[in-house]
């Protein structure tokens, strides 16, 4: 059986980026950029106005005027206006080009207007220009964001200031959740004393969203071998990504291994030393696209989803992979030789510290006891007793 | 003028929540509960069997019977078999309901079945019953999730575990978003030299989707009193919170606080001692919706929106506020007797802390220094020289 770096390193190994798509800029938030962004001219884009108020030549300022004459208005958006006399100026404003002629902005609060004449109070200096030159920013052709970047609200606006209205990024995969198994009943439907409810999909599902996913959809299979067959095989031709949870242990009904084998689905791995989720399978269809079968324990399908799915997942939309560590608060003793998956609540104190705290739990199918835990830490295999402040690698919901 | 204290305290204190909204659970991702989820019936639902074997009495293997008659299959999703036999067992699943007569459960590993006799393996020893009890994880009414917890894919796999398939969340708030001033062209419009590109308009949009806010959509109003009236009080009809950008400052056009004022929007305050985005006005409707008007500079808007406008809306989810500090990596002096907010990059170590680097930036204007910076951090008023190590409250796009 292998061990969880193992089964790691053989799912990073099939990594499939799915190459680019262009998008609508209000559709790439969380996306991975796949072109360069470059200023498409200079910027600013003209000599601006940093200020209201009036637009003046210095060499008038420097004769020692103090008064002039207002040939007109400079508003934002339109052209530059030439100013006409050596005394003359414009109400300029904010963000305005510079009126030409003029080389410097005189701010409102220092100016009183009267009958087409701006006075400036006798108490204002002159010490800066006010205006920001054309390209001091950045010139024409400047890289502005690079190929591989996460597009944030930061980047999103610079995208939109260099006018494009959509936007190259990484392919989103889509990923069909498959549920196995009779005790399952649709959430809308009334469930019998040994039914239970679709829960491990409906957390599969909530954890695809955080990721910004746009195809995601639920299916359900009955343990018969048919119907099982003819949905795998249907979704394998409309979807990236196949996740399935439950039917992978050893039972009489634990029929997806063998169905995906029919399918042509080369199995990689099948059973990880990990607990729990120690009966994880994973394989390849011949056109190279994963099938993750989850155990069917809540803990389990969730510590899969989280220790192997999303890592793939943010991988192949490009993701940097994002490291977590923290210590643990109260020591802990596994009851197992393998790699041990501990449930715990988070909590980050004001040294900047992240402390874990086990999570009381009734085991893998405890489902009231997941709500009350943030993730879980990896504890290394072998070890039987774990120490308060042993620093392990965290995974969150 | 107010400082940045008293600006956070007037808008806290205009808070106001939209009460309770029942959605489907598939949208309550990221949302605030509000009811309390409690355990529909006991979890287990039934006696449970954790392995794939046979359910047998104990009595007979303490009595030393070692050979079992296979008198049914007992699966999953299926109501419990009675055992007949003394001797007598099932095949049972993982997951399914315990059949009545047996009360412990041999692993299939153990186990060689031939002609409807299922024999226990020589070396095998029953150290453990193999059955989860009904009600050992809660009991029926056990409270589950609190009103107030923040819906991740655990606390969903739990509301879905309990069988509802809608849930009552706090109302999310509308948001119109308006960019006004005339030198703004759409982002498919060409744009002449003297004309900008609505990158404000998109930040705020894409700062507003990282909420999961569903019903967010962009305006534009031209520098001119009447269409500007106009737009706005249709706005304030139809949606629960009002950000404007740009139209704040003293210019000749800069029209927002006159128009807001016509519309009966309470003004409660009109510039902060802050930089950037000192102009920052906030006011109230009569029927106590907010109006946010922005200062139009790049900087500026971004500094507000996270500074302020963020954490409103968390505030009005129910959302927990986030409070982040980080170290400054190098020395800064603000150039400013006002609260500055410094553009960082920040990075995380290995030991856990957090560094902000400072950005250089072309000012609140520079829209190219943007997609450098990953956030601010506060510095605080009338300290000129900050130095290395400053720990600072850090707010990231």
């Amino acid at each position: 059986m292998i061990n969880v770096q193992q089964a790691e390193r053989i799912i990073t190994r099939c990594m499939k980026s799915l190459g680019a798509n262009r998008v609508p800029l209000e559709k790439a938030l969380g996306c991975v950029l796949q072109e360069n962004i470059t200023a498409d001219r200079d910027f600013p884009p003209f000599d601006k106005s940093l200020l209201d108020g009036i637009a003046i030549r210095k060499a008038a300022w420097q004769k020692g005027v103090r008064a002039f004459n207002v040939e007109g208005i400079q508003p934002a958006g339109k052209p530059a206006y030439q100013l006409k006399g050596k005394n003359g100026c414009t109400q300029i404003m904010t963000g305005a080009v510079l009126t030409k002629g003029a080389d410097c902005v005189i701010p409102i609060e220092g100016i009183i207007i009267k009958n087409k004449t701006a006075y400036v109070d006798k108490n204002f200096s002159l010490t800066q220009a006010n205006i920001r030159p054309q390209g001091s920013d950045c010139k024409k052709g400047h890289l502005l964001i690079k190929k591989g970047a996460v597009l944030g609200p930061a980047q999103i606006a610079v995208i939109t200031a260099v006018g494009k209205s959509t936007v190259n990024i990484v392919k989103k995969p889509s990923v069909a959740v498959v549920s196995t198994g009779d005790e399952i009943v649709h959430l809308t439907q009334s469930a019998k004393p040994y039914h239970v409810r679709p829960s491990n999909a409906y957390f599969i599902k909530a954890a695809l969203q955080q990721l910004f996913l746009e195809r995601v959809n639920l299916f359900h299979a009955r343990d018969n071998r048919r119907s099982l067959k003819k949905i795998i095989q249907t979704i394998l031709k409309r979807y990236d990504i196949l996740i399935l949870s439950g039917g992978v242990s050893m039972g009489k009904f634990d029929l997806v291994p063998e169905i995906l084998c029919a399918l042509n689905v080369k199995v990689l791995f099948h059973n990880v030393r990990q607990k729990p989720g120690k009966p994880f399978w994973f394989g390849l269809t011949r056109d190279h696209k994963p099938v993750f079968a989850l155990p069917g324990n809540p803990a389990s399908t969730q510590a899969c989803m989280y220790r192997y799915v999303i890592p793939y997942i943010q991988r192949t939309l490009g993701l940097p992979e994002q490291k977590e560590y923290a210590k643990l608060a109260k020591g802990f003793a596994p009851q197992t030789p393998f790699t041990f998956f501990l449930p715990i609540r988070i909590q980050s104190n004001q040294s900047g510290a992240w402390l874990a705290n086990p999570v009381p739990t009734g085991g893998s199918g405890d489902i009231a006891g997941v709500g009350r835990s943030d993730g879980f830490m990896e504890l290394p295999a072998g070890v039987k007793n774990v120490k308060p402040g042993f620093r392990g690698k965290i995974y969150r919901w």
